[in-house]
């Protein structure tokens, strides 16, 4: 258990399951833990005593490590820090805003502190908080991205290039060949989230599940690039976008569109038509909703697969 | 040489250069291929008679196998094709329509074809007109590219799944740890764009060159999505443009401000500010212009030393 990845969080496997909103409760958070990855909870869609219960419930299904995803933008950062401390909580993945607001205060308790960011001049400032790991995310992935549009295949060698931290990649990987290219590239872990979102355990509703499974290539799109990008799977609401961004509407007629709680009412209440549907370009190659420990076994049984093929003739030159 | 990519063009690595238009000439496509590499003519930015004169003095340079890029949206496709029969190329790839439209013909004359595709659903119908050999080209790449924004990570997976022919990957790929990376998410071989346009050899203007050196993460956009979308290096045109279609600008205005020789202009006359220049995002990390030689022989050693890194502890789960 050599990996920097896998020794910074004392884990087996260097897989990290995003936090990410209305899906990563304890269910999936523990078994992820439980199956040899870490697994973190998105407090973004939790209030500080909602995460406090899940920390709780985490802690009951499983004695691995894991850890708490908190976006910086939401204005109860601070309550959530206290609760992430309170409860002894030993990992933090911060994200959308300035790694050296929390860094050290968390460090300073013994906390273990990763941050993600989309591009290197984000993974510089990172570096430079002293931050413990740092997890870039690719234009494929899921949820909210980068102005840059920068794929993983581009970002990863961008990254390398300025840190010698551990460095997780993230955005279109789902399987141990996509692990395996990511560390070949200058990554020393992955960061999955789509596939964790069709797993069995995951709080995202049926409905939504088996949208991922449905999903093509071409299926989701990176919308709102005027407000802050996030990717979304195509329905209703977001077709209401592509029209509404392709007829030039400015960031308030997006903001009035958008609304509040779409997040929640697509992928935690199912309505799959008027809802926010947040997964990755990735969902095109998710074709079964599986349980979390089927998921990492499959991928690293395919890891160490591909892995093994490259001594193959086809790859000796 | 097993791989069946360098077996099926009898070439010694799986590096195809791409034919790209204004910068693919002899000298650049007869230095590819004596370095082991497969050259192909970019036809796009040539009249008939330019192609028979660039063929011929390829062929002055070089006695390795070497082809022509064919995009089949121009007019003139059928004089072009008379040309490659009439000098006897061995090798055509095929782009941007029907790969039905001229396959067997060229190969009853015993050429091998490749097609380009932007998506799986493409692949197939490459497949089912029984081409040699497809091309993936995934978002991050320069030029003209898919309407689906398909990443090379993610678009290699799919295009493996749907097809067994030989598989060439393209997009984001301009070192051997990328080249490494694509062949295991499947692919057998790979095309290289931007490093090869940042080569001493390429027909590139200068000025061009010097941009893609200085170009950073986030320097090139995907645009005219409603036109035709084409990556270009942001200038004064790109800007333009980027403007004009957040304020909805439809297809007919974009096609006035786009205008007719623009491609020329920027990657031909050097106008930096006012030119078309296509460039893939990984010109972020291309920072010297290099004798194409001396670029085959870097992704090679890199790709050699990726490979045996693959061994090392931080890979071993």
């Amino acid at each position: 258990m050599q990996n920097r990845i896998s020794a910074l969080f004392g884990i087996r496997y260097p897989i990290i399951q995003g936090g990410m909103i209305w899906c990563s409760g304890h269910k999936l958070v523990s078994a992820v833990s439980n199956a040899g990855g870490l697994g973190l909870l998105g407090s973004a869609s939790m209030t500080s005593e909602e995460l406090r219960d899940e920390i709780r419930k985490t802690r009951e299904l499983t004695s691995k490590p894991f850890g708490v995803n908190v976006p910086l933008l939401y204005m109860h950062s601070e309550e959530i820090m206290n609760v992430i401390v309170e409860e002894g909580v030993k990992i933090v993945f911060t994200s959308a805003g300035n790694p050296k607001t929390w860094t050290s205060f968390l460090q300073e308790k013994g906390i273990i502190v990763a941050h993600v960011v989309s591009n290197s001049k984000f993974a510089e400032k990172a570096d430079l908080a002293n931050v413990d790991a740092i997890v870039a995310e690719g234009f494929e992935a899921g949820g909210h991205n980068g102005f840059e549009e920068t794929t993983t295949m581009t970002l990863i060698p961008s990254v390398r290039k300025v840190t010698a931290k551990p460095f997780i990649a993230a955005g279109g990987i789902a399987t141990g060949r996509a692990m395996l290219a990511a560390l070949i590239l200058g990554a020393d872990g992955v960061q999955i989230g789509s596939r964790f979102v069709a797993s069995t355990e995951s709080e995202a509703h049926q409905n939504f599940k088996d949208e991922i499974v449905k999903a093509k290539e071409g299926s989701t799109n990176l919308l709102l690039k005027k407000i802050v990008p996030v990717r979304l799977l195509n329905n209703k609401f977001s077709k209401e976008i592509i029209k509404a961004e392709s007829e030039g509407k400015n960031r308030e007629e997006l903001s009035e569109l958008l609304g509040r709680g779409r997040a929640k009412l697509g992928m935690s209440d199912g309505d799959i038509e008027e809802g926010e549907l947040e997964i990755g370009q990735v969902s095109a190659i998710i074709n079964k909703v599986m349980p979390v420990s089927a998921i990492i076994d499959d991928i690293m049984l395919d890891y160490r697969v591909a892995k093994k093929q490259v001594d193959y003739v086809r790859f000796n030159f």
